[in-house]
């Protein structure tokens, strides 16, 4: 009784992160009552996601048809200085403050186990192999910009044995209390860091 | 820094119901880390979508190469027993049980204002058109499909009004559904007894 094409919008976009079977159900009805113009237009932009993939020095978005990232290709920037993010997204957020003029390596989404996939596993080695081509064994910086949790901190203990040959210095993002935070509402440890980092 | 793609998807996907910016950008990377035959069977499914349209009999959704819904072509079923229901998941959930072998009318999903909207109005008339007709003005029945709750009940009776000369029975069905419970989440056992208890 359910239109094959429902059913088959279904299964397939019920599979995508956060979208269970109930949302692509209502996806899908939704859609049918759009004009197909809308669905056309979604259907370009899913398709223009396949012209991209990773920047084979970083790991950030690239366009297919580009070596190198933005970023990575951009001559204006210090390749000696290294930022380590999480998530895309992370990067982009950072991208957004210009606070920082270095190259990035994008970890790709922790585990919640504590321990290193072996994607990821292979994205530190191959940083490593980058700073020993590129900048003779020695970066200047490494920042490690993870998120300020107990999580975070183990996984940049992990890092920064990794690469303590590797960089003249390496640095974490600064923990405190954030702006607009009220110091009432921030939890121990960050009121620690913020009074440790004060300045 | 946010690659043109990205973006666009982000723009279009946002908007669709139950899904903003952020979930939007999840979807965007974690597609990008797809292989690109991942993103063109999600492509095609949402293509497919474009060979539904709406029965302009009952607004059920049809292929949009045949005139008539499967329902509403069905020469088996009872074109003078109809049943109003909410949304098209309403439809299947029924159609799943068996317990009703008529036509349907498809309302379309309900404002939380309790007054029709104009499209619902104009599927109100469509009805009352078609028992005019193919029924001579008279169906042998209507049958309220509607959620049990109190919107529910105030909507009923609204209808109940429109096709007072309409139809020679008008019921809605019974006991099984619990209030406040929506057609949508109940069992089949229940929607085949609320169909046997219809008064």
């Amino acid at each position: 009784m359910i239109p094959e094409q429902i059913q088959k919008f279904i299964e397939l976009f019920s599979k995508l992160p956060s979208i269970g079977p109930r949302l692509a159900t209502r996806l899908a009805f939704y859609l049918v009552g759009k004009d197909t113009s809308t669905i056309s237009r979604l259907e370009e932009a899913l398709g223009g996601l396949k012209k991209l993939d990773r920047c084979e020095r970083c790991f950030f978005l690239k366009n297919t048809d580009k070596k190198l990232c933005d970023i990575c290709s951009d001559k204006k920037r210090d390749p000696g200085s290294i930022a380590i993010v999480e998530k895309e997204t992370d990067l982009i957020t950072i991208e957004k403050t210009g606070a920082f003029h270095g190259h990035y390596l994008v970890l790709g989404e922790l585990a919640e186990r504590g321990v290193f996939e072996s994607a990821q596993k292979l994205r530190l080695q191959h940083l490593k192999a980058r700073i020993n081509k590129e900048l003779s064994g020695k970066a200047k910086e490494i920042v490690i910009a993870l998120s300020q949790n107990s999580f975070g901190d183990f996984t940049a203990t992990l890092i920064e044995q990794v690469f303590k040959n590797s960089a003249e210095k390496i640095t974490r993002i600064g923990r405190g209390v954030p702006t607009g935070g009220s110091i009432e509402f921030a939890d121990e440890e960050t009121i620690m860091s913020a009074f440790k980092r004060r300045n």
